[in-house]
């Protein structure tokens, strides 16, 4: 049997409940405590586990090794570097920040103090997605040429979350920068990006767009283009494809079930599963048990702070792209 | 938060452990105890579980409401009469037992007890197949017409097995008569078999075959095929179709991935999910589920003893028909 | 260039204007009469051919070799064996009869004459079949274990047809016994075959089924599995499955387009083609272009009168089947 | 009967060939000359056919009606106005020329003519993108928000061809940038592209890109992407999606059979169809039936001058955009 990881989440949301009854079925993890400012801890989680507002109650806690990040962004760099001093091992969910030089200095903390660092990108751990970075390592796709990614949430965020996120390019493009960098094992050096608000007229209004077609130039010399929508109403639409000189990988949506229905109106199939819950829940599972053998066996996790602060500088280029609408080079991190 | 369900699994084999494993990840049960005369109990279950030898151990413990059958099949209806007079629910794996007349009597010791009894056909709890049923009830489908069904395994079974399993009909098809009940909601009157033994001749030698294609008449005017085979080089084929005056819902395999990779040697996809475990591992967590409500909630469980009867009833028709190169029809239960 | 073959079609019904016209389009073939006793030629064929009533303006001319027998069934063998003994070489559409014994007789005088005689089982000529049979010869299916057809038409003939054309099993299925046959390259032993009347009954009071399940025994040990239906309310539904030892080739419907439509109700395609002209138009074409070059380069026609008569063996037994509710052999040719 | 429209051809290469084969099947169309300087006649035409070096045999026969004008690009412009100017309606292939200003002059002798004038953007013909645009024009997609194609051609033209093609946005995604205007109904405004040599070092040489991806902002809002190969070697990869509020319609390739072959390495399809001739072969009988049909029916040809002006400036634009990494406006037709 493995031995026992204990831990703590800050932030009971919904992302943090997610991990939080994920560490629930996990065998050798045992979830001791849980805080949030702001919920009622009346309904969840299930099970004997202590609640509290204030995030002290984990850090302070000497039996708690690891700590998982699930508050709102602007705490994420702070309760990083004081879970990393008081020697807790951190998943952060990302971003870690929206300000690089923010981000740097917490990973000087974090590295300093010798923890384990992850970073929220599941989509790495999606059985598809892993496959499609398999044929580029395994060479069926040769090198690569060109990268493809569709990526369009079922619904627009309420206008409220989009005046703080950061805009498209750091609240949601930002998977998709880390899964060009993932796909390809390579860099991005320019962007440029194109945004149009066609959707909801008080996205705009806040300053952001809702549809956007990202071009990537890779330090690899493939070309990268990601298209983003904040509303298919099909629903979760996660596509992507690696092109290159030997063929190329193409993943298609997952469904909920595999059932076709042939009537006098046609041939029809049930739509894509809903939302990131649903066509995530696989790697929400996969990269915390990834996080977990990091830090048994002492390895490196599979997604770090340098990989959480790369995207954020896609992201930056990207905005300011779209504003001044000519490339711009990636910050070097 | 949901009362918890103490319960007791006899038998550790392959099922056995699958069915262990997922009630250690169920909020509300509680495993208490396992039992097997055979099994070295040091690898496996990975939790704090009472291990023993005999099924006294469970069957005798007052705390343990409900017992889950997986030891093997001669033993199947004995142990259901036992567990059902100490008065505790009972799951048990299929066939209950290849005799109906042995059958018969327990289903009369079940009546008696008056405790919930399921039988093991997980399959009905596969989101796709559940699919093609709400496509019938649903009235996509209309009045059926045809019910197709493949299923093929990735490999034979070892020739000791085939011995004592009853035969292709009452270990394997047995599965597919429940899914034709399940899908239509009707009957099977008549059955006419045809086999053939293509895969290994030790199985013709074993008098059984490993290739068979059985025609069913149905209750409500349908016809249905299934068609079998013990090895299929690609993995488990597990597909169906219901066809009828409005349209047709047909299911397709389950992937490990929606992954296609396309190079000068074709479009290539990975093989469909190896075997029952990876295939129907979300039907098995559904099934007991269901079975868990149907105690909590006192309601009928949704796969009975008449369904365990039913489906034993039609496998022997088949062998019947086979052997003797007739159609069959299938006992009153 | 090669030389140009002179072309004679007998009857200008819905299969004699597809020939005609496909016969208008060949560059080798100069089509010179079109005969047909109650066809007004006003609008059809479009180009300068000549018509009459009496199929004696082609037998009688001296310039055509080849004749297109397209007239009713029951006179497929009398014109077959008149163009022949006129020394013109012969594609008849199937069936040549209903009646074995006046087929064999047709087949001897043909035999004696010396000239081709093809007979139209069309979709042996359809790409997608003809690839899976690639499959099969090519060694990618390995020894075949299990074949299933579905072919179930857009919707039901008229009842008057369903009285003269010898059922289900002589009219319909007789193309699919015909497909077991090319796709195995192997002989069916022994038929059972189960029917209902499930879409009109008015076929039931005419004698025949509308839904059926054939179960054939080949000669290389194989079974085979067809299933029939008059009526699918999403069009022309044709598939086949060949099983083997290495692996299964499967053929899926031909569809008018390649495109999927995602809205808020799913994700839908359009339906298959809608019927056999439609679906089989290249087969139509290349059938015709294997006969003239079979007289050209004096080869044996890919499918000959043998195939013919052996399909026609497989209906009646499939009809006795039916009726008499036991497996029939096949009679031997 | 449709009254004969007698035509000549110009140019007897590749594409001449393919035209002139159409027309030679086309019952109201006859094809009376074809001209090429270059050309052995010897083995084409199959039919009896006047053939000349020069252009004037069809430009001086009162008796033909159209020309095909299937010649090298630099002679388009000046033939299309000679054959004008003689009276007889054209079908150009594309483009037109390289400078918008000799378009221009082009289009203003036509217009003085009176005859009609059609481009060859045949993929508007192809059954499967008609149907895309259809998704459009009935509302299945809404307004429209994104638009994506892939096109890749099998494998990289010789360079010779490159130097003198005008590079790879006028040779080849002159046809995507159609495509787009096409499917949306509306205009291009602004172009970005980023291109790549990664294929083949000699066309970087010869001052052209073999990879590209190009973002098009359209007059309606909508964000275009277009991303082009000169070598897949899977085969041509010709795929479209357009997204809106109400859904998405997508293309997938075209294959030359639906066959999967299930095996222990995995599963597969055969490739798409190879290159052009093949995966267009029915556009381009679509698209002369058109011509013809504008002709006879004194209509506006579906693909006109504007359309065959327009494409080349936004292939003007896209060249200077990756001259000069840069958004850059397409000119004003």
């Amino acid at each position: 049997m493995n031995r026992t990881t204990v831990v703590g989440v800050i932030g009971a949301g919904r992302i943090g409940r997610v991990h939080g009854n994920n560490l629930l079925r996990m065998p050798s993890v045992r979830l001791k405590a849980v805080t949030d400012p702001y919920v009622d801890f009346a309904s969840w989680p299930p099970a004997p586990v202590a609640t509290a507002k204030e995030p002290e109650t984990i850090l302070e806690d000497q039996e708690i090794e690891a700590v998982l990040i699930c508050s709102p962004t602007p705490t994420h760099a702070d309760l990083t570097e004081r879970a990393a001093r008081a020697g807790k091992h951190v998943f952060c969910e990302k971003p870690i920040d929206l300000d690089p030089e923010r981000i740097r200095r917490t990973l000087a903390v974090v590295a300093d103090s010798g923890v384990k660092l992850q970073v929220g990108f599941n989509r790495r751990f999606d059985p598809t997605f892993a496959r499609v970075r398999r044929a580029v390592t395994e060479g069926e796709v040769g090198e690569i040429h060109l990268v493809k990614i569709t990526s369009r949430d079922p619904e627009a965020p309420p206008v409220a979350y989009v005046k703080t996120s950061g805009g498209i390019f750091l609240d949601m493009t930002i998977h998709d920068f880390d899964m060009v960098r993932f796909l390809t094992g390579s860099e991005v050096e320019e962007v440029y990006a194109r945004g149009a608000v066609l959707i909801d007229p008080a996205i705009g209004e806040a300053g952001d767009v809702d549809t956007a077609v990202t071009t990537l130039k890779m330090a690899n010399g493939a070309i990268a283009v990601i298209e983003n929508s904040r509303q298919a109403v099909y629903g979760y639409d996660q596509r992507v494809e690696v092109f290159g000189a030997a063929g190329s990988a193409e993943a298609a949506n997952e469904t909920p079930n595999r059932v076709t229905v042939s009537t006098g109106a046609g041939v029809r199939s049930d739509k894509p599963l809903y939302f990131f819950l649903e066509r995530y829940q696989a790697s929400f599972v996969a990269e915390l048990e990834a996080f977990f053998a990091s830090i048994r066996d002492d390895l490196q996790p599979p997604v770090g702070g340098a990989d959480g602060l790369m995207s954020v500088l896609i992201g930056l280029a990207a905005s300011r792209s779209m504003a001044e609408n000519r490339p711009v080079r990636v910050e070097t991190p």
